[in-house]
């Protein structure tokens, strides 16, 4: 399953730009690290919400393709985000996990830490589609 | 106010980054263009997801900025986004609208295009807040 | 379709508890109109924003509903709702309009207006699910 | 604080009417129970999603209260709830839980179960906002 879900996450040009890692994998749970950068600010300097969200969204995307067949794509129908401090640290942990999961529709909680904090700084509920036999979508 | 906009948005290394340019600014709406890039694209080879929404986000970020007292720094609250088909396509233009704004929170809505069709390919619903004389975070 | 729209409506007893009625349907499009209920306020005296997101959901339902094939029924996968104002008023319309409808999934924009203003006191971005052949679900 | 909670809320025709019954509050967190109720169906004869809606948005808005100053009232801004699950039961616990509070925006948790299922039929996110000294806003 680790090996499913890197495979597609090393063919995502955003996640390599944005220097994110995989760290776990569990069934229904994935784990990523990212750290601040520079190039992906926002107008305080503090990493961009944008950035984090992208990462919450993916690591709610793999939570999501870790418990569906092995023929399903995913793809994301829609997630809310809320940003409850600025990203302020050099590190940050950010956890996607399923909250329950049927054929077609799979809904996550993702969540985001610094990491001097035990409260998250950004959380995540997400809609997850699951694709199946669409030409040149896979993973 | 565009000068306002601008000055802002030139600080989010983000916007840099990602190519992003304020092509219009009004009194409650703002337009953003942004084109594909192979940096940014997602695991079926479209712009990710997290790109077009750290778009949307920021045009209505902008939006609500430029309905607000010139004292008042602009923070996303939360956000919510749905991505109605593939980001396909060479060049992308996101708007971002005030619906209804009030002292501390200002709701907009968003919506990103490509050249081909009228219909938006992702929508978001946002909620901004302004901040007042907080140190450190202006614009 | 408006007798398609009725005929379901008529079944869900909270539209008739609430005293909703269906005031016109248009194919991706509906409007539904409430007044003001002691029964149904919050702490404020207010409508309770819980019955306004009701009909909201309901509006936005029938409006994918209407643009979705004749054997599909329609249930509610997620939306977002932003209460702008309070409730405030005694008659208080309700539309529900199709964004973009995919084979399974229909994104959807609701907006609640009091007689008396011409800007949303609520709005509602909603993902409704078109459901096929599942045993005991029409409409 | 329950006390508090509980005077707020039975100033809530809404609740009174769906027949809703605080069980349990603590800093931070309440719980509550309501049943099926033929008055509030959708089209196919379950608890309509709205009335859930209603109660976790209701849960969440006094977990918010539970953490704020006294002086105090809560509205709610914004929620997301997604439906995992037709609301099939004959009594439904729905629970909401502080995220994160700060001084004016509380993000809160909601979580709806049948008696017949530890996992949740119902998920909300939903930001809250304080209001300090508005006339007739209290609890």
């Amino acid at each position: 399953m680790l090996a499913r879900v890197q495979a597609s996450f090393d063919r995502q040009g955003m996640m390599t730009t944005l220097g994110v890692a995989v760290t776990a994998v569990e069934r229904g749970k994935v784990w990523m690290s990212l750290g601040h950068d520079e190039r992906f600010t926002q107008q305080h300097g503090f990493l961009h919400a944008g950035a984090v969200a992208s990462v919450l969204d993916t690591a709610c995307g793999y939570a999501a393709f870790s418990v569906m067949p092995p023929e399903a794509a995913v793809l994301t129908a829609t997630y809310t985000v809320n940003l409850l401090a600025p990203a302020a640290g050099e590190r940050f942990t950010i956890t996607g996990e399923v909250v329950r999961a049927g054929r077609t529709l799979v809904v996550c909680r993702g969540e985001a830490f610094t990491d001097a904090d035990t409260r998250p700084f950004a959380v995540m509920q997400a809609t997850m589609t699951a694709v199946y036999g669409k030409a040149g979508i896979s993973g």
